[in-house]
């Protein structure tokens, strides 16, 4: 089941760098992980914003959100989630 | 070059039925033409609503211009673009 | 899986009577049915609006499309879907 | 009497961890209570957000008020209020 | 229970002459059934726009439906509600 | 001369204890003064909200400012001014 | 007593050319009086739009809408009003 | 040229008084230097708001600017420009 | 003097279609006119949308408005003006 | 490739005065070499605004990425991108 996700980050400007650090690199683990299980299906980077559209594809709305509220960086983010299903005009349907 | 693109389709209620029928068909010819060249490089339906997130693979500013602006359903749609690029944190870049 | 769904509706004023009452007819017993089965699990009316606020229970996105995009008020309705799962302080889960 | 309530949590990133704690021990006991006292009639998490979709069942303006001024997170969400009532099309009208 | 209703009207401008008239004069003697019943606690005009604040005193969130939906002019109105309280700072409770 | 007004109260978190005390104790006693002598003509609360719908009855535009700028919490407030006159339809026109 | 408003025009293109040229000479004439006696003492065109800025002044909140509700185009118009007072480090307080 | 400008206030709470005091009576006394010579044309308080509207009648563009972002309340204040020309139908065009 | 302009069509669905090309050629005649004598200083299609963004280099506000309100467009058009001036680090100033 | 960028800058108050001046002079020279390589087309300040609308001209959107996300003062601002294309009407098509 896929869902589109926007992800917009706001890093405090008084994190301990340490602390970013650390929470930038799990982020990028787990995303990693993530996208090679195939559950994070598409991630792109919007020009000229700390920001991200991706596409999850997942088993369940609780799946989703287990994801998200367990990205390390979800205090530091808004995020908009948007349900999609396949297109009638839509030659491919694998995603 | 990536963009994402939405499309809101608002058709008129007073549109002549055959005309209808004859836009409808034309968008659905000319979105899958430019999906098997690879340039309409994803579609989804969005959830409850007469609309879709798609993602264009273009090499210019121009031809995705010169692609929606040819939609037949132009005339009748909201469109939102938004410029893409490779995301630092993706393990695959073919898209 | 659970999904909340708004939906305002805005009939046209000069739409034909009759066509208005089968719409309408046609409206409710789809709905009716859908409760029935269980996938139409709660339906509010908003105070002072011509517009309800429902949850609906079903297997997948796909399914929350084909429902809403074959409501005979599709037409006349704007529609916002938000996904929604358990509460971890939620004392039932059945719903 | 039947509200519709969305609540977003915005926890201070600075607020002491042993405050945090106990203010969302004291959350979670609260809504417990009232949702066995049947005044919290619905409880459902946001995907993706720090939030949550309520309906409560109070016989009053005046006891809703109560109820959510009285939330130990009071000070740290938004809350949007929607009275809600019967729906002709309902088939249930038990909540 | 003390509400808060505010009613923008937009009249359409190819109304019948005399249906407008008609249910102008209904919308009159309505609101002022409703005003001498203490229903209809407030009513005031907004300066510069064909609107109304006003202020209702009902014993249900459904009663606060029947009236709002039942106003000759419902078809031709946005409608936002807003449910008040008493104030602890208020010297006077009766309203 | 009526003027409706809505205040959005927003504390800071971190005011000392005793001049938040203060602050507020100011507050309820301006504005009950403020009621007796006529020109705070209502206060309600907004239910889930730390805010207030208030109706004014001053002689002047020049008056109205005195008063919203000497409220006690005006530097912690956010604050809407609708300018309201009789309604045609009102059967009372005391307020 | 002054109040800034803000008046969009928005004409029907169906208006019969006789109507619109009548409604339009009356606007201008009703315009012309108010800024003679003085009650219009501001008015000026906004720039790229078929909109004007304009300050009035007025013994009270009925008369600005006994004015604005008189406009030849108010059934065409979107306005705001903007109760003004004094400034503090005004110069001169004639107007 | 006229321009209509309105400016919002947000002074940080914890601005030096000294230094706040400093900043207020530098801006007066700009402000009113600015009115002598012609160029701050109005400057109106807004009911409820630490805020004016105001109308500059400034040689250019870029003198509008300068006069601007020289204001000491400058990085406190959030603004907006609005450009003005004659009106058709006013009577007087010496502003 | 220099103004970023936004333009957006919205051309009526049922203007006949001679009128039409009639007012896409005066429009685009106009346009070329102004671009030569450098006051339609850069004109740029928005990707996907019927827009405009331009920079108009003028005398007066009174110009802007005259040269606006004069295009054939016009009524057709949402428009949006900004008024720009020289960048502090810009290293041509000569547009 | 055209984009029109908006920038926004929102410097906080209390960053080092030291640091403040570095970041500034770093984006001064950052600008200026693009500016003068071409890819920074065009940049003008916002009247009564910190912010500046500018054209660039890039071979890509990553390559648009690259130079927005390497601005030293990337952290401090909120930016909008426009693609552009050339439009139909314009006489000049070098930018």
């Amino acid at each position: 089941m896929l869902f589109q996700v926007r992800m917009d980050v706001d890093l405090p400007r008084d994190l301990d760098p340490a602390q970013r650090d650390d929470v930038l690199a799990r982020e990028k683990a787990y995303s990693q992980e993530l996208q090679r299980s195939g559950e994070w299906a598409h991630l792109w980077r919007i020009v000229g914003h700390y920001a991200n559209i991706s596409v999850f594809d997942v088993e369940s709305n609780a799946r989703l959100h287990e994801i998200l509220s367990s990205l390390p960086l979800f205090p530091y983010m808004r995020i908009e989630v948007t349900p999609l299903t396949t297109h009638p005009s839509a030659i491919r349907t694998e995603d």
